[in-house]
């Protein structure tokens, strides 16, 4: 984390002139001050995502991050993405730089559509909506879908960044009950009939938080659902390339016939986060236009070099052999990171996922991971505590842990501290 | 525009096994049907940038086409940008392919306060927001700020992705008149007083459709009116480089000593639209956390290869060579389109801006410039009639028109076929 902090600029830096003083002029009598009041009334309690907070904290020296979800900074490669970034623009030339179509790059649309098929996705070029990272395949679903008061359905727990992301459109959270196959199918059912919901958003595959994945019994009988009862689904599913043992299974939307299923992808995980590149399967051709209305209004389309450099990634055959390196090297975090678990005191639990980037945790009864985080922090190693997964909170002894993004032998030494500070919690 | 057509995929060629099916299953006696009525309030009127799909007719052999409001291709420099993409991976390395801070590549807000700072705008690197092309800039900052059914002041008339991507937000758009030297700002002053609006919308420079310029005194007097009504004020100036002639004007920012006017940059009509970098100077701190927060969930960020290089290119201080060679090719174009008018039926009236993409023209009384868009398609050229550009329609007998990416002798052969086309409709 250290390296990267220079890249962040966050908003607690921001002396500007104006900071801690108040805007204000008097206009006949009155004055006129820029206060919360202006903002609007769905972004105006929000105050940003947690990780992101967190993350700047971790700029002192000597720090061991479980906390983010990077990948890890060997699965990077500038020495490759710089050639091709280079032949692109010229292999594309003068197109590259104008504007390009909301649709997406023509090229990324075919090679992507063929790389999801390859791995347990219906996918034609015309279903594909490439985006920035699926963080804007989902806000560009949600764009179409949800009027302030919806009801959407996720996992309890459930990834933060969609959590807030539902918030900016109004929408209301309903957590459906997982266990370690993930969400339980008749509790969403349930949930289908009692609160009539517009979407379920479900990371079916090494979930985040818990590294969990949908069993294939539940992946037919959640897209049989969605049939049923004309649910849409997001279907997240950006690690489902990262597993370290097992059989892979189809997505639910291979299972889905209709189209209600929506699923999201992202070169995020497997090629680079900061390049931005994810991308929409959506059949339905009147919500494919209307996410594309709404892209059109977001950012009008996505960067074109950064499109044909995951495009020329993929054609040049690069990724079976990339994906299969990246496994062995977080196949052995993982284990190191469940090792750990060993020195942890008595009862405390944990998820064994067999891909992915997160581990989930479960401390004793009455103990609360956020209040330990002060303790982890000056003892140098950080995690999210999991409350902030729940959409009501709670949840107080629950914890998540990223293993991709630190060495070996750093996850021993911070999984030792860890168990350190919780173990002299767990005796006061 | 033919050339680039390849690039688009447009939603009228996604044949999908779905067109045209209806998506339905019989469950308890009920038909589950995808339908429109899924979609949120606010999208589901909307059709998309009328704009766009004009475009989409544009592939034909022989159009000449006025329509657009692309940069030239000859101003697009792809060998200069390939080395660049490639030494900027390489010099910043695996951060540059990480996940990055949403509030932007910290070089970049340097460079782009520095870039704007010798340009008429007060800027500091903890004021930038880089964003994906002012469009997304505009988007954060509507997000941050409206709820259907405040009002918002703009130009009439005005720049139609912004009219769309205010209906995005459910805004109550108020254009208030202009004449030669932009909006009238006691109109503009009647207006506020009137309907107590959250946001102004205006494009001072070489505005979209019309070319127009606010004037210096104008410019201060929007600025006081601002801040004597406590307005936040969106300055969307992408053209202010692109002067042809005359002196540049200093930015209504400048006047502005409180933080309620918020710049909107973009470089995409200087170096490249393709790579999608602009970016928001905002003052108050209070709101760019706001927007970064609607940045979040809208992208996590944008990507950093493409900051990147914008930043470099700023750095090697490419930029003002590039934009004295960019000027001196769309000065000529603008001319000959001028030019043309003269062969156009005595009573058409234009504006003769002094830089920009945009020429804007008004037809003979009960001329309708949509209806004559067919009989100019036949005829291979191009432009967009002037309705759209206003909130509530209405002024059929203006068009736009778009010197920036013909050839000087297409736009002399368009302009002659324009006037022809429009002397024998004036005959009728």
């Amino acid at each position: 984390m250290c390296g990267e902090r220079k890249w962040y600029s966050g908003h607690d830096r921001l002396p500007g002139i104006f900071a801690g003083k108040a805007f204000f002029r008097m206009m006949e009598g009155k004055v006129m001050e820029f206060t919360e009041a202006k903002f609007s009334k769905l972004i105006s309690p929000l105050n940003g995502s947690v990780i992101r907070d967190i993350f700047k904290l971790l700029g002192k020296p000597g720090m061991i991050s479980f906390a983010g979800g990077n990948p890890s900074n060997k699965a990077l490669e500038p020495e490759v993405i710089a050639p091709i970034a280079h032949d692109v623009i010229l292999k594309v030339g003068t197109p590259i730089l104008q504007y390009g179509g909301t649709e997406g790059f023509a090229p990324l649309r075919e090679s992507a559509a063929k790389f999801l098929t390859g791995s347990g996705v219906n996918a034609k070029p015309e279903w594909i909506l490439p985006t920035e990272g699926s963080t804007q395949a989902m806000d560009l679903l949600f764009k179409a879908l949800i009027d302030p008061g919806d009801t959407v359905l996720c996992e309890s727990p459930t990834f933060l960044g969609t959590i807030q992301a539902l918030h900016t459109y109004g929408a209301k959270l309903v957590a459906v009950p997982t266990d370690e196959n993930g969400m339980l199918p008749d509790a969403a059912e349930e949930a289908i009939r009692k609160y009539s919901p517009k979407l379920m958003y479900i990371i079916p595959t090494f979930q985040n938080p818990t590294g969990v994945t949908l069993s294939l019994e539940r992946r037919k009988r959640i897209a049989e659902l969605a049939s049923r009862y004309g649910v849409i689904i997001a279907e997240d599913d950006p690690y489902r390339d990262l597993r370290y043992e097992g059989e892979a299974l189809p997505s639910i939307q291979s299972f889905d016939e209709e189209g209600w299923v929506v699923y999201l992808s992202s070169f995020s995980k497997l090629v680079s986060p900061g390049m931005r590149v994810g991308c929409a399967v959506v059949k339905i051709p009147s919500l494919m236009r209307k996410m594309v209305i709404g892209k059109q209004s977001s950012d009008l389309h996505s960067p074109l070099i950064t499109q044909a450099i995951i495009d020329e990634y993929l054609r040049r055959g690069l990724m079976p052999a990339h994906v299969e390196r990246i496994r062995a090297l977080y196949r052995e975090q993982l284990a190191a990171m469940l090792d750990g678990f060993a020195a942890f005191p008595q009862g405390t639990t944990h998820t064994v996922p067999q891909g992915g980037l997160f581990v989930w945790g479960r401390l004793l009864e009455g103990m609360d991971a956020v209040k330990l985080l002060g303790a982890a922090v000056d003892a140098n190693v950080a995690y999210v505590p999991g409350t902030h997964f729940y959409p009501d909170g709670g949840n107080p002894e629950t914890f998540r842990l990223n293993f991709s993004n630190a060495a070996i032998p750093d996850i021993r030494e911070g999984m030792a501290r860890l168990a350190g500070i919780i173990e002299k919690e767990a005796k006061n």
